[in-house]
């Protein structure tokens, strides 16, 4: 098992990306590689105990936040996210991840390793913490227009994803959509609907934005214009609701320490959010296993989603999601 | 000024309606003319103080939460959602109140006053508490499928209602989309992006969901599926942090009235969330005033409902509207 980290990519690289590698070395055992500019990662290592588990890979280019994805991960051949994937396709590494241009990340992954027999777009999968346990919600941002056989293949990938490494048996899917009747929703989710429920998935029928968070279904399909804008508009939320309390507090005469529990027990539903605990949104249709971290990725954040990475490599995901897709196609 | 409310329109009609209408004709002076079944109305009014003020205008009939919107509008004439604006098209009321079929007060709004020039969609638009006071979210639900021009009329619309129903000078108006740059976007917002770029509105380009609350544009600009999807993931969240916050304050040792205070404080913002102050949604683009109401309304959403219907009326917001319609189209 090897990890390959694009070591230049987030707001904190490389210092922070470098402190998670470190971290999941030395906390899980975990092999991992290093891809980035050698010298620069070199004087970062120097301060953390050596270990024959992390490696250096060098090249000297990288794609910035700004930068057009799809041109800068064609025309730089020496970026990092590149040759993090050209590791994996090697064999060398097993696994990518990334806190860079997410857009170049999905780039790079189709570009080098292509895409799983079935599936046309490849998906961005967020992890979010219902009442009942970790559900998925995709796509959350890699396609922003998409035809229904898109999102009936994202709901196939995810059902294979959430049962091999969620562990959900038999996981059941909900559409995203504006109430529960199959008569509801815009013409993309109608016609989607008619594919789940012809099909042989474990389809739950429609669920709406206020189900997110309930675990009555463990995947929820939806384009990734309308999923990047719930995510973001559940990161709005708790911030709205958080500097709220902060203000009311701090206008009336709550005891600090009162105002300080408050104030925690938001924060701790933020962090549950905030991926560290997942560390990444999982790629999936992908030859190979890729991880996209938040650009502002903290290196615990790093750290766990070196973890996923390897456990899923491990559970051996791509595979489980070719057979799925192809009994799916034959079925 | 004289405010027809739908009487038999929501989960708690008609008790809650006929409280609420009460409450406006007792606490704030203004008129209004309840429309469903008189013999029903009539028993329920004997409870409180007669006033002139209030009257019942009968009808036999009512649009059902499960049934096919247009469809009951067009079938049923003697619906209460009908004859309500039945009354405004004859001159005897001014505006219309319902927490009935949100689909079915669209419908009968169109259909019986019609749509204003210049208006291809009527929306339904939501009044959000930003920081900086109230914004508008528009469209949330009644449009689920919009060209690029029908986004750029809710904007239109929208910025004339912020201005003349709000009080904001010269409302600056955000696209929602998943990134500030032009570039970001669905196909369907790209395009939007351009014509209100190249339009003489006041546009400060795409804002993300997480802009919401931030009150830095007054009016965010989104299909209706979008919108619908984002008002309900915002109610997700807020009883998802209520829940989570709940149950770490169960399992732990915390004072009760602490736990308590916590509570309070989430509650705060999401009564804030909850339309009561602005007792409802204004139905924009058809001749006339229209304010949809949540189904599960309390009498104050109700209360507030007539009263901002009768601002909006008193306002002359179509007369505004077609007038910033007009100004455009020209222009």
């Amino acid at each position: 098992m090897n990890v390959a980290v694009d070591a230049m990519g987030g707001d904190n690289a490389p210092e922070v990306v470098v402190e998670g590698a470190v971290a999941a070395v030395s906390e899980l055992g975990i092999p991992v590689t290093l891809v980035g500019r050698r010298e620069k990662l070199g004087k970062i290592l120097d301060a953390y105990k050596t270990s024959d588990l992390i490696s250096v890979h060098h090249c000297e280019d990288m794609v910035h936040m700004d930068e057009t994805p799809l041109k800068a991960v064609r025309q730089k051949k020496d970026a990092s996210i590149r040759v993090a994937f050209d590791l994996v396709k090697s064999g060398a590494a097993d696994a990518v991840v990334s806190a860079g241009n997410s857009g170049a990340i999905l780039a790079a992954g189709v570009l080098i390793l292509g895409r799983i027999k079935g599936v046309d777009r490849p998906a961005i999968a967020s992890i979010v913490p219902t009442e009942k346990g970790p559900g998925v919600l995709i796509d959350v941002g890699a396609n922003v227009d998409c035809r229904p056989t898109h999102l009936f293949q994202f709901g196939v990938m995810a059902q294979a994803f959430a049962n091999s490494c969620l562990g959900i048996e038999n996981p059941r899917i909900g559409l995203l959509s504006i109430g529960e009747e199959k008569s509801k929703g815009n013409e993309q989710v109608r016609l989607s609907h008619r594919l789940f429920r012809e099909s042989s998935l474990n389809f739950a029928g429609n669920v709406e934005g206020r189900d997110l968070f309930d675990g009555d279904v463990d995947v929820i399909v939806c384009d990734g214009f309308v999923g990047n804008v719930a995510l973001k508009v559940i990161e709005g939320v708790v911030e709205a609701i958080s500097r709220n309390v902060k203000h009311e507090l701090e206008t009336s005469e709550t005891d600090p320490s009162v105002a300080l529990l408050c104030q925690n027990l938001i924060n701790r539903f933020k962090q549950k959010l905030d991926y560290e605990e997942y560390g990444g949104a999982p790629l999936l249709g992908i030859k190979g296993v890729g991880i996209v971290c938040h650009g502002g990725s903290s290196s615990k954040a790093i750290k766990n989603a070196i973890r996923v990475a390897a456990q899923y490599a491990d559970n051996r995901i791509v595979d489980k999601m070719s057979l799925a897709l192809g009994a799916i196609t034959e079925g």
